[in-house]
């Protein structure tokens, strides 16, 4: 159903493009999640043409000079990626992010600053691209080509495996109470084989795929209790505004106060099954106790949470990767920035339960994959032979190309 | 690992029995939980000695002839089964709760009114048995015949299931919107075969056991996402203090206030993998806005609450029932007692994501199971030739005896 599905946006797409080989200069990627836009810029090293000089001069003046835009958009000044080769040009890769919730304020950022006269086309994905395409062409006269978030999120991970040696790493002794964890690079593309992998992405919710092969993936499950959920639950329990100050606080808790653990109701282990007593029987399970809701701190709340969320996507993931027969685990999506607690946790979580069989993969980049990704899109369909779209079997042929294509320009 | 354990429990068990066929009256099966205490007494018809007269009035008088106890505990008349048959003697089963933070008092409560004059042991079940056995040995002077809670769940499911028409239920046409939803009387044991099945048991936490025959099963999964987890964050989230509270909450509020939906980020539905727009994107993700969190009121909260926790058990225990190649899930536990709405949500949630392939079960003494089952092994391992015992494969013979023993009495 996926492939079939995305030959029509691909489709959808072509009827779009124009006859440029690469659109012009400048490149953007916008990834719109439900709680995050996530933008990926590549400024290019200025050795071209006069006109394109303008336009990056016009960028840099405002984009790549400040770290914060408005009240809310910020540059992860950490993740940027110097002298990359990208799609044939030598430059910088910027990643920047700001609340969905903005958008309307970025559309009016965007219209002030003349984003329309620089590029009348964005690749965006995530959901938020369907949402907002009418305010794009309605309020900034612009086009978005919408591009499937789970396809753009393997492309763009893929693309840093292969460019980044320290994009992937492991944990090689997770220790959950440790929070001097060595993270050892993981080179996804040394392995003598990439796939299989599965990959978990963290965003407000959780989707897990299974990936085969460079084209060959599904989204096998998925939960709506991820980021968006621990983030709501910890504004609404500790009155906390900002994920970071909900990151800070569960840094801090001790989710034993709310949580009853095994031990609390067993007096010791549940041994015929092997359940240690120090592990959680019931999340939030003491605060039904006015006395233990008197004891326990925001900070603790905020833990519980945190523990809570992650083990659960850890359990569910653990259970996909069993049934797939994989045994590598790929985590990324924002739920992990700046989150080395909820690192910990799945590495220990999928280490311990799977008594070592899987393998917990994280990468650097973690929330910029999907606008990354789509930036990967802007190679043009209409370079390769149209003849491939009609064949019966045509999609594939063109996607092969297509890639082809696409590592032509980055070798 | 299940079976060896088991076997230990029951030598354990065996030396501590006595010479009689079965215990002398009265006969008390407990399960002691993370959350509930729950007892089940069978009170024989009178029609015997006059020293067993003596002592069915003696409880009359306080347990039968009330229905609440203390300030916590209850008995619930509805579930009350009257004129059955129960190890060769007829009588009616009473079913009585109280919070296991109350076991103190409880046993206060039991010193005071003599029980030890009437029984020197319990069979108990749940982690209270292990937690609370130092206590009720010291302070009343009665032992616990300890015994493992899934064993002791699945032998009162089929008990019921075989002894009460009524007992387990379906809906055939599931709709989370309806509160009138037709409930089905389901005949586990007259299908032409009762196995397999998937029992999930929602307590404090969930454990998911696949049953394959009368003594064949695992526990194959389970979360710390449970009943616990609803009630403890309802307190939080919404100042309640009851589970009764909670759910009568949850029953008249809106999920969608709290919840980001499919749409609120794609504007509609993700038509690539068919994801209907209504469907949760991201539990309480809305909660992260302060607009949002004004306008949510306690009782969205606890619905929003609700529905998390249901979504996540039915998706896991869907998972669970896949890989194990498991049509039919019964669900069982205190988190469904008076929980109409998270019925309704597991019944159309099994139908939805599993297509028309996995059914959902249900059954009326949800939270008794354990507690009842614990009282069938009254039946004294002693009186069968102990030579079983000895055998290498003695353990499944023994058992295979001891179950015929107890068909014998109920038949």
């Amino acid at each position: 159903m996926a492939s079939r599905q995305l030959s029509e946006t691909k489709l959808r797409r072509r009827s779009m493009s124009t006859s440029y080989r690469l659109p012009p200069l400048p490149w953007f990627g916008m990834d719109i999640g439900g709680t995050l836009t996530k933008l990926v810029y590549f400024e290019p090293s200025l050795d071209n043409a006069e006109e394109e000089r303008e336009k990056v001069a016009h960028i840099r003046k405002y984009l790549t000079s400040n770290v914060a835009y408005g009240t809310t958009g910020l540059r992860d000044v950490h993740l940027e990626m110097p002298n990359v080769s990208f799609l044939g040009r030598s430059g910088t890769l910027h990643f920047i992010r700001f609340p969905t919730c903005s958008m309307s304020i970025f559309i009016d950022m965007a219209k002030d600053k003349n984003l329309k006269d620089l590029a009348d086309m964005i690749c965006a994905t995530g959901g938020g691209a369907y949402k907002f395409e009418s305010d794009f062409q309605s309020r900034l006269g612009m086009s978005l080509l919408k591009l499937d978030e789970l396809e753009c999120l393997l492309n763009g991970l893929i693309f840093l495996a292969e460019r980044h040696p320290l994009e992937c790493y492991y944990l090689p002794e997770p220790d959950p109470s440790r929070s001097d964890c060595l993270r050892q690079p993981y080179s996804l593309t040394r392995q003598s084989d990439c796939y299989p992998f599965l990959a978990v992405n963290i965003g407000s919710g959780v989707s897990i795929i299974a990936v085969r092969g460079p084209r060959d993936w599904n989204r096998v499950s998925g939960t709506s209790l991820g980021g968006g959920t621990f983030l709501g639950l910890c504004c609404l329990l500790t009155g906390c505004e900002t994920f970071e100050d909900a990151i800070a606080l569960a840094e801090r808790g001790d989710s034993n106060k709310v949580d009853k653990l095994v031990m609390d109701i067993y007096g010791g282990d549940y041994e015929l099954f092997g359940l240690r007593g120090d592990l959680v029987a019931s999340s939030f399970g003491h605060m039904m106790s006015v006395d233990k809701r008197a004891e326990a701190k925001p900070e603790d709340l905020a833990r519980a949470t945190l523990v809570m969320l992650t083990n659960n996507i850890g359990s569910i993931a653990r259970m996909c990767a069993s049934t797939q027969g994989i045994d590598r685990v790929i985590f990324t999506g924002n739920f992990l920035r700046c989150n080395e607690l909820s690192v910990r946790l799945l590495a220990h979580a999928m280490d311990y339960w799977s008594r070592g069989s899987i393998k917990a993969l994280f990468v650097q980049h973690e929330g910029y994959l999907g606008a990354l990704g789509s930036l990967m899109e802007l190679v043009d369909p209409d370079s390769i032979n149209n003849a491939y779209f009609t064949s019966e079997d045509g999609y594939k042929k063109h996607d092969f190309l297509r890639l082809c294509n696409i590592f032509k320009l980055l070798i």
